[in-house]
């Protein structure tokens, strides 16, 4: 593939990255030469010249939401591209832009990867940021199936899973697992504020993971959530009479644990709602079933149970070990595939580990 | 020291299991026998006798806040102990029950570590839990000072920071910076709850980190939201308003970006708060460091790794597997303690696994 990617912070620079693994020509632009030059050196790929001998296949415009529209006219205007995708983090936006601008929209495939790192710019990017992750593409009704399956082919080289999603549907879904979660981080953040430093030493890791993201810049989330401000606000609506109710009730006089009923119910579907979250990399937690097994903790004892569960062709798909350093044993969580679980037992009872019910 | 600890849960065996490493006596008892029994195996301590020779020089009282007063009760009744503290997450509500039912008020010292995780019971126990953690403890003003040394001083012995406190202070503090969030996590996760598979898909680290908390017991939180329910209603009504108002402006018809003021200053209010959480806090890193490790997804590959890591004598204290099913590699991150890391890597190479940067 040849590809052009205007736009070298940690996005463009690790999709640059990642396709320069494939085997894929390169040419990189940003609109500070700096960048580019850093992405290059990283060895991204090659400076963008002032014209190509024939256009690439695909061009990435890895720039703000705001200034995808923009960028998609000037790069169309230059003959850049037989088609051009970009990575903003909401497709209507760019999407009615791009249009009102009268860009081609037959050439265009929306995109938008699910991955980030809390880092930023070309030093940070890696060529393997995309593996396993979810990678939306938002076609227009005018984008052509062949632009569609040429940046579908460049999503899987990146080692991402593409998602084909109307625009609309895709910014409601980031609506609920990112924009409107940045906003209830921030809102408990916000309490915190104004309190005295000895109640922060209370802190602990679950306040911690609940307002980190808040800690994210107000300036461009500002600009994402208002590009986005009507499927957020749905979702924020929710929560916030969610959270109003169960204060209402809460600050009843005289309430017995029996009226907290709402509360009860409310903590019950987020837990549930908790767990339907997939584990790391899109991977499907639900599909597998954990085996917790009592082990010695001491060197050769995990290689003795792995041995035992290959032998019997079980392929434990995830593992948690729970123990303290020092103690003579710990607690192995194995997951497998549900259809491996008597053979993994099997191998167990043989092997002489005990597994706890 | 010699201890007992009533409620092998997962703080009551996580301290069992702190004091046991630094050379203390401790019996265990459970209402649950099994759970006694599962803390034993796991090398908590010793089953409680009926009797014991002499009292003991603390009971900690690992139960539920609403079964705190009794068991003080009953193990005064039984005189188990010199002194006697509980783990519970409010301190008014145990004090004054404990009052109320005649319990010796100058032997018994209120506690509550801030330190806890998403999973229960005596499996989840690790003896490290406590360090590096705020550890409140709300003498009453009956309480003796010796008792409050001797409580301070285990506490010390658990790796915890001792934070003097009245009860009242206490709970308005933990509303804030551990009740509420719970809640706040809680109304966000349920709105996962009804979502399509294919959105929850889309889910990145943020909404991991927001919701994690969420996965906690609903009958126990309930409880514990309920002990609490004024000082945590306060911020909850608090956190609602603000979200309801970020949904009105956001859902407000033709509204620009300059119009969004109090969206941006509640996020900076939220950057602000989440700013002022101590940075060594939750986690006085464990001393581990983590290795990561290119592995062929297929049964036997995770034996012959950690035959390897069995036969260089490293012993791998947690392993986390990060991979999407159908890909053909996975990532494993090894942890291990940092003297081990040098064998580890030689091991490694000789095997032919490629180590991530």
């Amino acid at each position: 593939m040849r590809v052009a990617v205007i736009g070298t912070g940690l996005i463009g620079t690790s999709i640059a990255l990642a396709l320069r693994e494939r085997g894929s020509a390169v040419w990189l632009s940003d609109e500070d030469p700096a960048a580019a030059r850093l992405a290059a050196d990283l060895g991204a790929g090659e400076p963008l010249p002032g014209t190509l001998p024939a256009p690439v296949d695909v061009a990435v415009i890895a720039v703000p939401p705001v200034a995808v529209a923009a960028t998609l006219a000037a790069a169309q205007a230059r003959g850049l591209a037989r088609c051009y995708t970009d990575v903003a983090s909401v497709k209507q936006l760019p999407v009615s832009q791009a249009r009102a601008r009268g860009c081609d929209m037959t050439s265009y495939v929306p995109g938008h990867p699910m991955a980030g790192r809390e880092k930023s710019g070309p030093a940070a990017a890696r060529a393997d940021l995309f593996l396993g992750r979810t990678w939306a593409l938002c076609p227009a009704p005018e984008t052509s199936q062949a632009a569609t399956d040429t940046v579908t082919a460049l999503v899987r080289e990146c080692g991402a899973v593409p998602l084909h999603a109307e625009a609309a549907a895709h910014d409601r879904w980031v609506a609920l697992v990112s924009h409107a979660p940045h906003l209830v981080a921030a809102a408990m953040a916000a309490r915190l504020e104004p309190a005295p430093a000895t109640v922060l030493d209370l802190a602990g890791q679950g306040l911690r993971d609940v307002t980190r993201i808040a800690a994210g810049d107000s300036g461009l989330w500002t600009q994402i959530l208002s590009a986005n401000a009507v499927p957020v606000a749905e979702v924020l609506a929710a929560v916030a009479a969610d959270l109003a109710e169960a204060a209402r009730v809460l600050s009843l006089p005289g309430t017995g644990e029996a009226d907290f009923k709402s509360l009860s119910a409310l903590l019950e579907q987020g837990q549930a709602g908790a767990a339907r979250i997939p584990g790391k990399h899109g991977g499907a937690p639900r599909e597998f079933t954990a085996v917790q097994v009592v082990i010695p903790d001491q060197p050769g004892e995990l290689a003795r149970l792995f041995d035992a569960c290959g032998a019997a062709g079980v392929n434990i798909e995830d593992v948690r070990i729970e123990h303290s350093p020092g103690l003579p044993v710990g607690v192995a969580e194995l997951s497998v595939r549900p259809a491996q679980v008597p053979a993994l037992l099997e191998a167990l009872d043989r092997g002489g580990w005990p597994v706890r019910g």
